[in-house]
């Protein structure tokens, strides 16, 4: 081990291992910990002769380890396991350290760690880290939030570790205390969402138009070469359809039990955006899909009472012309998920004073994470009018929203006629025609609200606030 | 005053003095408490002679004047000033009086403040009350939880003051900690949804059928004689929709803004719901929409901006036909409403071992409170089946479900060829679909899982957790 260490990396799992061969590719040293050995020595057997990766065996072997001030990466669960971690290094660490806490942590538990490390005189970066496991390896996309001072000392590391674009590295600085985790929680909400809006275009085509997985990969392939359409997501989509069990050569797809599993991030994006006021409804549908698709044995009892009808068969060229549709439906929707991460993050950075690079985090998602999309180019070039609440009122993208408005309209009527359930391309149609009606009926609900509660209600023709005695009996 | 009153009451707003009035007609004494004496006066003028209402001008007066155990009923607002007043209350008291918190408290501050009060001996009981203020004054539906014991000293007050059915008082002892304001806060979870769901309707006979407010209250009375859609919401909406505005002559909904508030309710029914693993689409549709109307600056650039195609006219017969389809799907999508909610009450007492009493929560709905509708009769009959984890899996309703899905269907249909959008009504439509399909497309979402992620996945031909290489390089 050389006197002193660039960085320690705490937690080797997958992400941590890949992220310490990565981030000693480009020469830096490290020492790296484990809770239980097995997994550095993994690690160990996994790096190159040149790679300067050293293990620690306790925490103390660790930070003696470490050139000033220390920067310890946390790789680790997000959670207790982060809790317990930082209570063992602190009495280790001096004033002007800096602990990086790079998992899923939510942004709360951020924030109030950061509190306590500040004041005890340590800089905390919580820091979203997207990519997946091959994005940890090869560069993923890096979101570092917390003290500003704290983030220079880890600046040069993460600007190479990270994912390398046209437009630059994929890592900024986004903002104080959980700025960072609250970004990535967002982007992890939006993830939800295109997942969901590919596996219901998914099945539109294969109960619809009967297509076998590579057919229906075939179309993901073309739609894949669309600027507006083209995502990692596809990408990957159509490596697994087209996947055959090397067992039963079945196409593995087929093989998959669909009771979908999730891990808390897009759980947090829906409950946040209640906090903070913002309707997310194509991700909360997302979310929601995952839930309901786990309670499989209810379905499968209720699937055997409601009987669907039958869907038609569809000629050749009612297929292309639903197709056609169903690709500017994704597009659509796929924006509406874009359109309610952002005004997350627009509204929180107002209510907490972030000064969100919005431009930037478009930017930093092009390259490395589960996101990544050529749309985002679009998107940037929307977020550059500062004055945006909406993107979806950008004039960037109104002419496409009057363009195929209908198009997404028909995909959820086929989807409806036939049975399919679209929970995700209904939420992001609901709320597109929402958004767009100058009335809604909610002036009744106000009505109602203040029948039974005198709630009080605004009037569109007066200024105040209002209440009305509807009527004295009791009914 | 006389030497000891039955019971202290605190927090005058116009719930609580309604409700002290309720209880001092049925022959209890009160001591009273506000903050502001104000309102104290205000309660005094009103009470009629024979009211045993007596005003206290500080706490340690109106503890004093209780018999014991002190029973002591706060009507504050929830949060913050809760926690105030139990400060004050806590060294006045001895052990074994009873505080009852009857405001609209998140019943996880419920179940802290519970066990606070319990470590220093008091008894605390979170309990719903829903009615609005009329249902205060003649007769709420009350839902108290927390200990047993405690309650046993309140119960026959609360048995004389709830709403009286032929089915008994609209009171129930619910389970410990915070299964009482658990319940309340779902009940307002499907209140929310019932509300949009009436919206939605009217919005659909207004901007559609192009029918004025009473032509629409005139539908609404005659739903109102079906036993599946008869409902308080429904009642006051009918005189809503009749009232003129004295001023200005103008039906007065037509003058109300369509901006709609809320008091946390229902957002907190869906972030629970999130936390509890139950999906309830219908209800956070509902949530959102009134989020989403209440941004109505966005709202009116958008639809300048998005013309939405104007509808045909309907025919006097097609009219017709639609209004059967959208009482049809009006019953399905408010079943919806109450089986997601009942669900949550399900899950939540399985994981809090509340042994919630679902067959009387449904008994308790059916007078007093803001849900109560007929309905609630053919639900508390299919709860009867203890079996039941959904109320849609029931004989009692899979006739109906079978029957009328196509209308619901029919509805959302016209809604979206229209471009009115009907969040709660897709968000029911949409789930009714999912939880009757025996496959959905989320095995496509957990093979992505696990080609980026490796987070594994099931299959439908064997047992075990599996993870497959889906390809080696990089994208």
């Amino acid at each position: 081990m050389p006197e002193k260490n660039d960085l320690a990396l705490i937690g080797l799992a997958v992400m941590g291992q890949n992220l310490a061969l990565n981030i000693a590719r480009h020469g830096y040293s490290l020492v790296v910990f484990n809770r239980t050995p097995s997994k550095t020595h993994d690690l160990l057997a996994r790096k190159s002769p040149n790679d300067k990766i050293f293990p620690a065996y306790d925490l103390s072997e660790l930070v003696g380890s470490l050139k000033k001030p220390r920067k310890i990466l946390l790789m680790v669960k997000a959670g207790q396991p982060v809790d317990e971690f930082l209570l063992q290094l602190y009495p280790l660490l001096e004033k002007g350290d800096v602990i990086i806490d790079g998992g899923n942590s939510h942004f709360l538990d951020t924030e109030r760690r950061a509190q306590e490390a500040e004041k005890a005189g340590f800089y905390y970066l919580g820091t979203g880290i997207s990519g997946g496991e091959e994005g940890a390896l090869h560069g993923p996309s890096i979101m570092p939030g917390g003290h500003r001072t704290g983030y220079e000392f880890v600046q040069e590391i993460f600007l190479k570790a990270a994912a390398q674009t046209e437009d630059g590295p994929c890592c900024f600085y986004l903002g104080p205390g959980g700025a960072g985790h609250f970004v990535k929680m967002v982007h992890n909400g939006i993830e939800y969402a295109l997942m969901e809006l590919i596996a219901e275009a998914y099945d539109l085509m294969r109960k619809l138009l009967k297509m076998d997985p590579p057919a229906i990969a075939e179309v993901f392939k073309q739609w894949n070469q669309h600027e507006n359409l083209n995502s990692f997501l596809l990408e990957i989509s159509i490596k697994v359809l087209n996947y055959r069990d090397p067992e039963t050569n079945f196409y593995l797809v087929d093989l998959i039990d669909d009771r979908a599993e999730q891990k808390g991030t897009g759980k947090w994006t829906s409950q946040v955006a209640l906090d903070f006021g913002v309707p997310i409804p194509t991700i909360n549908q997302a979310v929601v899909a995952r839930i309901l698709s786990a309670r499989k044995a209810n379905r499968v009892k209720l699937a055997a009472k409601i009987r669907s009808k039958n869907s038609l068969p569809f000629s050749e060229r009612e297929s292309q012309q639903f197709l056609t549709a169903l690709a500017d439906g994704l597009y659509l929707a796929s924006l509406m998920a874009f359109n309610e991460g952002i005004q997350m993050l627009f509204v929180a950075s107002q209510e907490k004073n972030w000064n969100l690079p919005l431009v930037d985090i478009a930017r930093i998602w092009k390259g490395g994470c589960i996101l990544r999309t050529r749309l985002l180019n679009r998107i940037q070039l929307a977020l550059k009018n500062s004055a945006l609440e909406m993107l979806i009122e950008s004039p960037e993208f109104i002419h496409d929203l009057q363009k195929k408005l209908s198009s997404l309209c028909h995909v959820v009527k086929i989807g409806m006629e036939n049975h399919i359930p679209l929970p995700s391309f209904q939420g992001a149609l609901s709320s597109l025609e929402s958004w767009s009606s100058s009335s809604l009926p909610t002036n009744l609900i106000q009505a109602q609200r203040d029948f039974f509660g005198a709630h009080t209600y605004r009037r569109i023709d007066r200024e105040g606030i209002f209440h009305t005695q509807w009527e004295g009996e009791w009914l």
